[in-house]
């Protein structure tokens, strides 16, 4: 069993809040919000960065389309009201996630500004970090791990973001990481520095 | 920074497993499902848990109607339909916090067999724990800490479970915890007795 830093807790009510648990594991509790194009890396990078924090000891969990397009938003399909209803939802779980003192990551185009901005005024000053995930659409195109580009090319696939739908890029990211050459090692650690810098993890 | 148990973790993939995190954390993910009459003191001995779990070192949430109904579930009401999709994303979003590791405490009365029933099965053997907060309904009414039996008695709540509407008790409950008369403090050493005997928590 991990002990707690103190074992002098005063715990002042019946509740435990979001400082007495950033304060017993050490670091905040935070969303990473990754957006960017299809193939971008938002899935790697936020896989890397879940590993790099528990190794650290930090408590963190990604939200991606894997664990939450099967489960929460299987209901929602892909016109415009249910993408919004979907970006709000993973919103408001970050938000829970946030509040149990998790760092979240979390790995969606979310092209839309207006929905990103809706999920950072659900959250506290500073608990929302948002992370342009950059990449030129040529190389992500010739990346395509999912041969979703291909499809788009072809008609197979309507409104397909940066192809015939629109990518609004972040006019106030907390970090922008460049992918379209830089290493996955190094993105993980502009990412690391921030946090650390930041104070949401101890140096 | 609190560190690993260990410091030689094996990473086998780029992702980090439900094992692995249990491992770190020294106790497992799953959650604890409170369900019983409203006055039954689900709030109450979700909170001490939370409180309880952490004065050990255990990672532990609590998803209440408190933030639930005015963030993931806003856009619900209380019609047959919306109660039922209530349930399902407070299911869906315990098992991200199961898989993340977490011990989920939700508090919500939860009056219908069935919604229970596919919240359990769409976690993993073990994982979720049924936990019945047994109370006589006089006794809630007479505590009725809320004033919501008051309100239904005078017809000014529709569908009030107890009164108006069903609670259906669950028959494969792991455990039942009857707070007719037991103190706050026995309900919730129940609750961690069973945790640690059944291997959730160390003892």
């Amino acid at each position: 069993m991990t002990q707690p830093k103190s074992e002098n807790i005063v715990w002042h009510e019946t509740t435990v809040s979001k400082t007495e648990r950033e304060n017993i594991s050490g670091h905040r509790g935070c969303t990473v919000w990754l957006t960017g194009l299809s193939g971008s890396g938002k899935s790697t990078l936020a896989n890397l960065l879940e590993k790099a924090l528990w190794e650290r000891g930090a408590r963190a969990y990604v939200l991606d389309g894997d664990n939450v397009r099967h489960g929460l938003n299987k209901d929602l399909g892909f016109s415009p009201e249910d993408r919004e209803e979907n970006i709000r939802r993973i919103g408001e779980v970050a938000a829970l996630f946030t509040e149990a003192g998790i760092i979240n990551v979390t790995a969606f185009i979310s092209p839309y500004k207006g929905d990103r901005d809706k999920v950072r005024e659900i959250m506290a000053d500073g608990d929302f970090v948002e992370v342009y995930v950059k990449c030129d659409l040529d190389e992500c195109e010739k990346r395509d791990p999912k041969g979703l580009y291909k499809k788009a090319r072809a008609g197979e696939i309507p409104e397909f973001t940066g192809i015939s739908a629109p990518y609004e890029e972040p006019d106030k990211a907390e970090l922008i990481i460049d992918t379209t050459s830089q290493s996955e090692e190094d993105s993980l650690q502009a990412l690391l520095s921030y946090l650390e810098e930041k104070g949401y993890l101890a140096a």
